[in-house]
């Protein structure tokens, strides 16, 4: 069994149990479950692929979210309790509980934000350092750390609550360094699996 | 007595109480007191009116905050104790107690923020709608406003506790929508007015 996630830059795979990502698709010798945000990339991996399953005929999924991404859905398959934060280029965070999806935020993405900045000024195109939430910024980079970063770190906080956090995406680990998460590299992988197990085969 | 503060943009003067914008400044037939952040515009304005004084020259202003800009110095000015909120191209808030800056953030603005979202995903270029912080969004534009005007207002209100809270600038009306806040259009040349009658002639 392998399983594909296509993003829109690359096709992420999960494969005898390892991740990687390929940027053209090809030909696998095995039953292939996939999940797809873009419609050119998802044509592709059928042509090589004819026999592919689109999870998203099958899964169920309990939310009155509209138009909910179908990798932030997988993403919550694979949790029952807690909250979802997907760092990638937009930082997506969704809450569940009991298996039912409450809702969810988006933020703009680390990489996004600090371009926002650049473009505003060059002054103010700064690197992300630490936050110290006890003390008010001092110079253009705490200011900068505080106004973007943190405002991004306090909400995910303040809706957090004592949920556990699960933390996945590209900047999943740079957020876990000023959050109190799991980071989970493959969650998107694990709700795929969770979703062929209980809503295909059962 | 005539008044410029040159912005990126613009040269934006007050002259015989009336607020206007200038593209290409003028001389003026009166004492000129300025602020800017531009030196091009600042050339300008000097070659037209080569006896204009420049406030940064005489500004007394207690903060250990290092690089903040004239125009934020000014704005902070026109008050004793409080909070001032900026909201321009960036988003700056300014804390002052008792005649003292404690220090200072910087958002990005709110056309930034946009333009942010709908650089990562043409889904994502909404307009910022109503925010119900009780009830978790819902669908795309609830989440994206939730998410990052959100963010920002839930920082300023955090930041601001028991203080008052002054707005100024392009988007300080549209920000003052969501919070408790006084609008004064003209801040930054109260300031200059404060800075004149405080700082250089007494």
């Amino acid at each position: 069994m392998v399983l594909v996630d296509i993003g829109n830059t690359n096709f992420h795979v999960l494969e005898n149990g390892k991740m990687y990502d390929l940027k053209k698709i090809k030909p696998f010798n095995d039953e292939v479950f996939y999940i797809s945000v873009n419609d050119e990339k998802e044509k592709e991996l059928l042509k090589y692929n004819p026999h592919a399953k689109n999870l998203k005929d099958f899964v169920k999924f309990d939310t009155s979210y509209t138009g909910l991404g179908i990798d932030r859905v997988m993403a919550c398959k694979a949790i029952y309790d807690g909250v979802v934060v997907d760092a990638g280029s937009a930082i997506t965070l969704d809450i569940m509980q009991n298996g039912v999806h409450l809702g969810g935020v988006i933020f703009p993405g680390i990489s996004a934000l600090k371009e926002a900045y650049a473009k505003i000024s060059p002054k103010l195109d700064v690197n992300f350092g630490e936050i110290d939430f006890k003390k008010l910024p001092q110079n253009t980079t705490e200011a900068v750390t505080y106004g973007g970063l943190g405002s991004i770190i306090e909400m995910i906080k303040s809706l957090k609550k004592d949920k556990t956090l699960y933390l996945t995406g590209g900047d999943g680990k740079f957020l876990g360094r000023y959050l109190d998460g799991v980071y989970i590299k493959d969650l998107v992988f694990r709700g795929m699996l969770e979703t062929i197990k209980q809503d295909l085969r059962s």
